[in-house]
């Protein structure tokens, strides 16, 4: 058994500079660790890169999760994205007759909020580079990684040179393709799986209107997320700052694949979105459609996430998920505050141990912090990610159903009756701080909805395991309302029966 | 729309020259097609690899489903792996007592087939080599492909040089871990999946005896595959030409993790397999245990297996399998069956067509057969890797079990009533060569062993959904008896409670 002599400051590749990727860089930087942060694309902060990013990804829905690990990392930065969102309480559902109809996300009135990822990116990126211990590599693009030799082989893509690179941990934020786990299965055995829905998304701009005084002035409520649920298709529409709209279509291939002509594609909007069509203007609709990429859908899980002490993977480079609960990259930036508070507890420090003799020797309360991460974070992943998928049915279809407002009634019932507290974010984060998995169950009856978005406080398994028991309930509960409405109706049937019958007797 | 004004001869790159990729090439090669072997080990052929791959793999145990596969491409050289190989009639459970419990496979004495997998692989290079067809190129490691360019890097590893070649039409037959079908993933949207299972295996070889002429002898019986179950963990053995056997152990990597020392080892073994360790010998387990790698266990799944008319993954690198169906190299060898019926199915010819104007047209008729391959084939590939994984639990486990033996029993009763006919693989042969999916279902009643493995005619996929129905009818059969055997049990009961009074009485 080797023994450790001395120690060195620890360094960190962190792959990718994507929102999850940033916080990771920061949050290490905050530990005192050194930290290379490496990304194959130019800064998006550049002016020449504007144009590339913008049409690229979907709006982001940010909800507590995310915000409680902005605030675990840099609490002033978490506000300052806050104030550049906008708060939307609950679904718009715009029904094919132009009838709308709001549903509220919660009963206590909490929001998500709509931002653009770009903003997102840019104020973490600048938040990095401010950090005197984090150094940015822009169109450094990592080509090869060996985790037992700890290190990175990196092409510089202005000069093409190619550049090896010494780390002591590695953390994988590179996204649904990630070349980091993919180096990592060489070395560990992980379980993966990877799945394109058979949907594709493309994104269209609604312009912004003109207020009274000739004000740019929102074209729809900007307090709400949009939705046309079309049952196999849907369109959704988020508000951005400048009072634009940015609406995302959702649908088959095979429906895409119909849609070649500027006519075609008109008269299949108008059909089934004729106020949208409205608002965003025909021309632009057709010149978006026709010019804006369609974007794949991916689903990946992957077991374990890290290798010994040497990498980890998180964000979409861990689980890549569909985007219908708004929680890809909420899951992302609450990996990082996982990982941080496991470092804490397993006490990491910010130097890597010198072993007296030579030998591949691992900094074993690190890989013990990692090992957790893997062990307790697989099972909410997944949860989350099956979650997302489910609730595209609900968004483009379920809504619209009597079945589902009747159920989603009860549940608000059943939750005022149970929960009467208030439960907001900034009560939540002192518990938070202390450990990822409170181990307090949660009390009462919650939605679905409200356990997902507004209660980081429980993590994903949980909710999906007490979600399937409300489930239930809710299901049987609806069936004793059915059989009472049925023996009721009978019976009040059977008194106006005889009613009418005394009646004519009496009259007789 | 491009028309066509010419055609050249198609050449054809087959990755990977084990049984499924040889195989393959012969199969091309006999419609005319020109085909570049390519692997990247040397020749084994050769004096100098022959320890490298000796070590390497389990025995094979080659059922009707490979042996039609190989009838269907070459009849002589099917004939010929037949002679080579031992027959096995079923199942030899030894007990920890020592007791032995011969379970057959099929009433009709049908038998599965044990060869060495190096013989198959050499016979099978033999009549590439042999063929004007089929180039073989050795140490020749494809390291990257353009399906779209339809061109080929490969490294020649004994001059370490890079070369680029041209093909039509690429065939990845290059294993698990198959670098044609990470390439597909780049050209095409592939669900994925691989899945390590939690036991690693280790090969043992059990030495020939001496009969009583002092020439060399089977230690055990040849005619059957032996197996000694302990739940979690077990020891299989098949025969070889030679008179000995090949062991392998599979176990949980947790349960080998405390094997460290000789003592350990043998130890553990004799409390587990004191017959085993009696005929291998203490030495040689000890020696071989320590020597030989421990394996992993991958299960893998794709879709689709094609690529426009450009490619297609066959074998293990499109369905890798745990190896407890003896079924992953059956499953390979039937790919290329169907891959070619399908070829004959839509008049693919020997020459590509050439078009009119460039562009990048398919070959219609080929994508077509490709697409018809993924669709069907998909659900039995699946179904196969599924049942294999089912069948290591009954073989560890349930074969020791009273309710698996009375299932079992009950279930070849049943067969015997419904379906008293011989079929025989001699029979199948001229359906099979028509189409690989008949119409016609299965009548009666038949046992899941039997039709995976004697019933090449009857898809994987029916296979699963017919053994499902079956298993529902036997268990509620099985409860029917337990209540008889109740009321029956009862009655006498009675009765002889009844004697008994009436005795007592008599005898006041």
């Amino acid at each position: 058994m080797a023994s450790i002599i001395s120690s060195k400051p620890r360094k960190v590749a962190v792959v990718g500079a994507g929102p999850v990727g940033c916080l990771a860089a920061l949050a290490l930087a905050k530990r005192g660790w050194a930290v290379d942060l490496i990304e194959g694309r130019p800064d998006m902060r550049l002016p020449s890169s504007k144009a590339a990013t913008q049409q690229r990804s979907i709006n982001l829905a940010i909800s507590h999760r995310g915000i409680a690990a902005l605030e675990a990392v840099d609490p002033a930065a978490a506000k300052r994205f806050l104030k550049a969102a906008i708060p939307m309480r609950g679904r718009m559902i715009h029904k094919l007759s132009g009838e709308l109809d709001s549903q509220l996300y919660d009963r206590d009135g909490q929001c998500i909020n709509s931002i653009d990822r770009a903003l997102l990116n840019e104020g973490l990126l600048e938040e990095a580079a401010a950090s005197p211990k984090i150094r940015i590599l822009f169109n450094h693009k990592v080509i090869a990684a060996d985790f037992d030799d700890q290190s990175l082989t990196i092409r510089d893509t202005t000069s093409n040179a190619e550049l090896s690179s010494h780390f002591d941990f590695c953390i994988g934020a590179d996204g649904s393709f990630s070349i980091i786990r993919r180096q990592m299965t060489r070395a560990v055995r992980m379980n993966y799986q990877q799945e394109y829905i058979r949907d594709e998304y493309v994104e269209l701009k609604m312009p912004a209107g003109r207020d009274a005084n000739g004000e740019p002035a929102f074209l729809l409520d900007p307090n709400h997320l949009h939705i046309w649920p079309r049952h196999s298709f849907m369109l959704i529409a988020l508000p951005n700052q400048d009072k634009t709209f940015t609406c995302t279509l959702f649908a088959p291939t095979t429906e895409l694949d119909h849609l070649l002509s500027a006519d075609q594609i008109l008269t299949w909007f108008k059909s089934y979105f004729p106020d949208a069509v409205r608002a965003i203007g025909e021309k632009t609709l057709v010149e978006d459609f026709v010019r804006n990429p369609r974007s794949v859908l991916i689903c990946t899980k992957a077991k374990p996430y890290h290798y010994r002490d040497r990498a980890i993977i998180l964000g979409d480079a861990a689980h890549s998920m569909v985007p219908f609960y708004g929680q890809g990259l909420n899951a992302g930036l609450e990996d990082v505050r996982i990982l941080s508070t496991l470092l804490d507890e397993e006490g990491v420090t910010s130097s890597a141990p010198i072993y007296d003799h030579p030998g591949n020797y691992d900094d074993r309360r690190l890989s013990s912090a990692l090992q957790r991460y893997t062990d307790t974070r697989h099972e909410d992943l997944v949860a989350i990610t099956d979650l997302a998928m489910d609730n595209y049915i609900e968004m483009r279809h379920s809504v619209t159903q009597l079945g589902y407002l009747f159920r989603k009634t009860l549940d608000n019932v059943l939750y005022s009756l149970t929960s009467p507290r208030i439960v907001s974010l900034a009560s939540l984060i002192p518990t938070l701080a202390k450990s990822p998995y409170p181990t307090g169950k949660p009390n009462g009856w919650l939605p679905l909805y409200t356990m997902v978005t507004f209660r980081p406080d429980i993590n994903y398994a949980t909710v999906k395991q007490k979600a399937a028991r409300q489930a239930t309930i809710l299901a049987w509960l609806t069936w004793i309302g059915v059989l009472l409405l049925g023996v009721v109706g009978s019976w009040i049937a059977w008194i106006m029966r005889e009613m009418l019958v005394n009646y004519l007797v009496n009259s007789k």
